[in-house]
């Protein structure tokens, strides 16, 4: 079947959501952590996260228009550090109501039934019940003013990881630590590995 | 286990690509497809496509820096279109094998074994192997200072994709669609959806 961009644009509003956001592909599952100078914590849900580059250690994420996820940028700006923290398959509900709107100033923590913890010199709370997790630093925000949204960007300082998930050659095997993935607005999924290739050459 | 800035920055370069790559999460898996004015096609493999938004369809992706891909942004720029291919389990290896530094002008197409196929007025090649697909028209390119690379931004134009995996919301179910995921630089899986939920509110 071809869909043209006629076809596209005459989708009602939600169909076409669900359409487009599941031509992305499989999704970076996410929760950033922040909070405010009063201490007021937040945790939103992201299924944009990309890697940047690793040396230095970068990593970006889209922000839809302003409204939504504004603690979130406001915390970082503010603090200048969030967490990202993947998500589980025992927490994925959670994980997912994370998305929900709450009011500026309710903890999606204690809403959805997560546990903020701290190491010591990063002002954002890390998902306890995260098995990989890492801060980053704000780095700089760029207005995508096609669309309103925001890239932001962070370079990532510290990684919490237990030690059996690194392997030899650096590589985190995510899919043995139980990290989901996502597909459209609301799917989440598990994985089972193919394979890994060597680097290849031509 | 804690690694610090400074352990991360201590790492050997190969094994830091590895580790950071990986902190990304499960990661979008595409072949995305062009040509040049003279016909010479290009394929090439990118793990950092990210929606961007619903209406306008916009998706976004960044390009490292310059030499190894830059097929891929000429061709863009000279033709302001390009495809965006989901991989399969089938042609996972030809896929991962499309990321080798192959001379300009050298179609991957050829050297790994897939089929191009055009569609009228879109003058970027199709992965025939793949079975959910995309055009895009170029919208912009944003340079990111910080290291080099290049956020490039284009608007969906047609989508091919067999109806039965298209669902009464609008969602494509991806996993039913056969689309892989990857992880870290070199690991492809394929997934087991855990659940769809309802849109979340407070």
């Amino acid at each position: 079947m071809i869909y043209t961009k006629n076809a596209i644009d005459a989708f009602e509003r939600r169909y076409r959501a669900n359409f487009i956001n599941s031509l992305g592909g499989f999704k970076s599952l996410v929760l950033i952590g922040t909070k405010n100078s009063d201490g007021s914590e937040n945790l939103a849900t992201f299924s944009s996260l990309f890697h940047l580059g690793a040396d230095p250690a970068l990593c970006g994420f889209i922000l839809r228009p302003a409204t939504t996820f504004s603690s979130t940028l406001d915390n970082i700006i503010e603090q200048q550090y969030y967490t990202i923290n993947h998500v589980s398959p025992a927490f994925v509900k959670q994980a997912h109501q994370c998305s929900a709107k709450y009011p500026k100033g309710v903890s999606e923590f204690e809403q959805v039934g997560l546990s903020p913890e701290y190491l010591e010199n990063i002002p954002a709370p890390f998902v306890r019940e995260s098995t990989l997790k890492f801060a980053c630093k704000f780095v700089q925000q760029t207005a995508i003013e096609l669309n309103g949204t925001t890239l932001v960007i962070g370079q990532i300082t510290t990684v919490l990881v237990p030690e059996t998930f690194v392997k030899e050659d650096g590589y985190i095997d995510i899919e043995e630590a139980g990290t989901v993935t996502s597909s459209g607005l609301d799917s989440y999924h598990t994985t089972n590995r193919i394979e890994r290739l060597p680097y290849a050459k031509p």
